[in-house]
């Protein structure tokens, strides 16, 4: 048997995360530390999850925007817990057009500061409010353990950020990014289930009074953390003098939020799905969800498998050709690697008896499908397999969440998968046991798997994990 | 009469754009210097160009990418004539994740040095070419006279970067960029007619062998230059050491190309288009094509401007519903200065008869339209006014253009618009001259105002002007 081309997940599985990202050709180290080089097949999956993601986002209510990359480093510092959250992370611009600056300029970590600063000169009235504004940019934390699209010097994502009248707007509005746009995107189109919950408080972004997460579980076990969405309360709007007249015609304080989705998710997609073989991607999300291969080196083959990807696309799926002329078995490899959903090949003993060879990429199936009906197949298997892969998924996450009474048993859990225990179990000592074994507690859930207003509610359960 | 609410063209356009681009609320200025804040208004425009141009670029064959935003000074050293070009203009990281770095990091000016040194990874063999890759990006140039969309310190592009294997590939590929995607784009998506040409060697890109140019007139007479597709040569490849095997087995350098399109086209569309009324903004690049107006506050009124824009909605017409409460006049002339190409209004005297008031930005036409006919009259009138403003574009382009003999004449000539002269008769001394009254050669073209291959062909004409 051929030496396998990647590290099984068994024997090292963040190996194997390297290697399926080179193999797959999804990214290159870049040449400063920590930076992401991100190849056309990674960013067409990234274009997807922009799509999908956007969408959602527009149907919210929210209008996009563009802010400058560059922030006055005084701004950072007129919130006290963001300055120090994000001061270690930063990258400065010293000098530009050939002469050192009177101030230094931060690259943005994040925008709360600068929205902020703007919020304030556009919002006047009650009527103003809400503003919901939304940007696609990239942002930069130095990343001391950089590991691609997982942490990465620079990455790409969106981030929300909102103004309200008031904490209970403000709360109901991020609540609904969270679960409408969040946690809609990461179950029906890259088809993670996760555990939706509020971020204890020693793990909320550096400014918020409350952090809501999405966590997914990866096939080793580890939570990733793929979505956040915060309520900043007044804070931002203090340090910024957002406010507002009130019907009442008295000054108030804005209530603001921000919200965001990254490059990470791919990480996340690639550790949800990913087998000893390479990638699966998601149909939903697949940039090619068919790809039509010639068997042999034949023009009477080429032109089926050339009238056969017309017909794929003409019928809405996104379907690739492949007749190249290099080895069968290798190109076929290939395209397992990347994950590409199904395979269609055609050989000349196929075209014979008007027949193809239909492989599925997550449950490894082949089938012999007659040309003449071979796109509807295609259509059913692609909404088979997404709906599969969320299944296996929300499987492997049930049967890997232990329900366990002590720290103790939940270090033992956290091995291997996730634990949920009574959150007045861990809160206070507990995390700082947990975080000597580098656990850390991902959400707090209401008991019922419901997401809490926040942590004062009586009765939680935490969700303890390793995570990425 | 009302004092108006936009410096008139004509008594200053410097303060007229400024003016426009404020109340319309395209963009505001970034807190450092130079950068911009793109608002809600502004950005769905780009929006629609980023979009346009992408599929244009996909259907060219180029998949897009993203590169890091942070290049190692010593890159950009490589290539002489690139390093001396950029240098001025650099925005230089020195210190990050708490510490001075030991190698300044350079924020991407362009990326042809960091593409470069990637493609010599990826290409190894004539098989891998021609690479056609793009990315869509943020860039930094520093700014000593910034304007909002027209000169910033940040600006938003994209940037393509092709390997090819000899010269004449290279230079088709360019070309078919240059004029399908960005002379294609700008006629007919911005309405922008061009003069599409090169750059005479001084004016070059820093480290081209060809750049092309489109360049269009604004209303007060000045060209902006709107996309530049360049030729590289192999500077870049021998910098980078870009080399393929070639099908005879030798070793070769590859001709690279670059070419760009930035937010600088919504300054273009501003100035080539609005007027003392405002913006007025194409159809195809309109986020707001038909604004459906309540003339006055009733409830009735209301419920046709809602049930008009869901139908307008149907048949694919951008529509947006204003029932705000404030003044009828004072919401005109808001919907006016942001250039929405149709108002529709409903008053309920209009809703007695059956009728609404369409009022058109372009030709300030306005007339009473049948209710139940009005979404295929919308349709008609947004087709005519992308062509009107087409060839209204054409004819102020075309009167403004002059045939001269003289640099002297052409000095004149450029004082209101363009001047078309030999290009021997300006070549040497005639630039310099032309420099000192800050009038550039724009580009060259062959007589019959195609493009020429390079500027060594005989028999060229320049066409000369002010400019942005």
């Amino acid at each position: 048997m051929a030496e396998p081309i990647l590290t099984p997940q068994a024997e090292d599985f963040p190996k194997w995360y390297q290697d399926v990202v080179a193999k797959a050709e999804m990214a290159d180290n870049g040449p400063v530390r920590g930076t992401m080089v991100i190849r056309p097949y990674g960013y067409a999956i990234w274009e997807r999850i922009q799509s999908a993601v956007d969408q959602r986002i527009k149907a919210a209510g929210a209008k996009n925007v563009y802010f400058p990359l560059f922030i006055p480093e005084s701004y950072l510092q007129r919130e006290a817990e963001h300055v120090e959250g994000f001061s270690p992370e930063l990258a400065i611009v010293t000098i530009a057009g050939g002469e050192e600056l009177a101030e230094p300029i931060v690259v943005r970590p994040t925008s709360e500061t600068v929205f902020g600063e703007y919020m304030a000169k556009w919002v006047q009235s009650h009527r103003d409010l809400p503003l919901l504004l939304n940007q696609w940019a990239n942002v930069v934390r130095w990343e001391m353990r950089p590991r691609l699209f997982l942490r990465t010097s620079e990455f790409l994502w969106q981030e929300g950020h909102c103004a309200h009248a008031s904490y209970e707007d403000a709360s109901a509005y991020a609540t609904k990014i969270h679960l409408e746009v969040y946690n809609d995107f990461l179950q029906k189109v890259l088809a993670v289930p996760t555990y939706v919950g509020i971020k204890p408080k020693s793990e909320r972004f550096a400014g918020a009074i409350n952090s809501m997460t999405c966590e997914g579980m990866m096939k080793d076990g580890k939570a990733l953390q793929m979505a956040t969405s915060h309520e900043l309360g007044t804070n931002f709007a203090k340090a910024f003098n957002i406010t507002f007249q009130s019907e009442a015609g008295s000054s108030e304080f804005c209530h603001t939020t921000s919200w965001g989705i990254s490059t990470r998710t791919i990480g996340g997609l690639i550790m949800a799905h990913g087998d000893d073989k390479g990638l699966v991607v998601p149909p939903v999300v697949a940039p090619i969800q068919a790809v039509v291969m010639a068997v042999r080196d034949d023009e009477a083959v080429h032109a089926a498998c050339r009238e056969l990807v017309l017909r794929l696309q003409d019928s809405g799926i996104r379907a690739e050709l492949d007749i190249s002329s290099g080895s069968f078995g290798r190109r076929a490899t290939d395209w397992e690697i990347k994950g590409v959903p199904l395979r269609i090949e055609i050989g000349p003993r196929d075209l014979a008896v008007g027949e193809v060879t239909v492989a599925r990429r997550d449950t490894s199936e082949k089938a012999q499908v007659q040309l003449n009906t071979v796109v509807a197949h295609a259509q059913i298997l692609l909404e088979d397999m997404q709906r599969l892969l969320y299944s296996a998924a929300t499987g492997h996450r049930d049967s890997n969440t232990h329900d366990v009474s002590t720290v103790e048993e939940a270090i033992t859990a956290a091995q291997t998968g996730f634990a949920r225990l009574d959150w007045k179990t861990v809160d206070g000592a507990g995390e700082t046991v947990l975080k000597k074994e580098a656990i850390t507690v991902r959400c707090l859930q209401r008991r019922d798997g419901t997401m809490p207003i926040s942590d004062q509610e009586p009765d939680l359960v935490a969700i303890v994990a390793k995570s990425y």
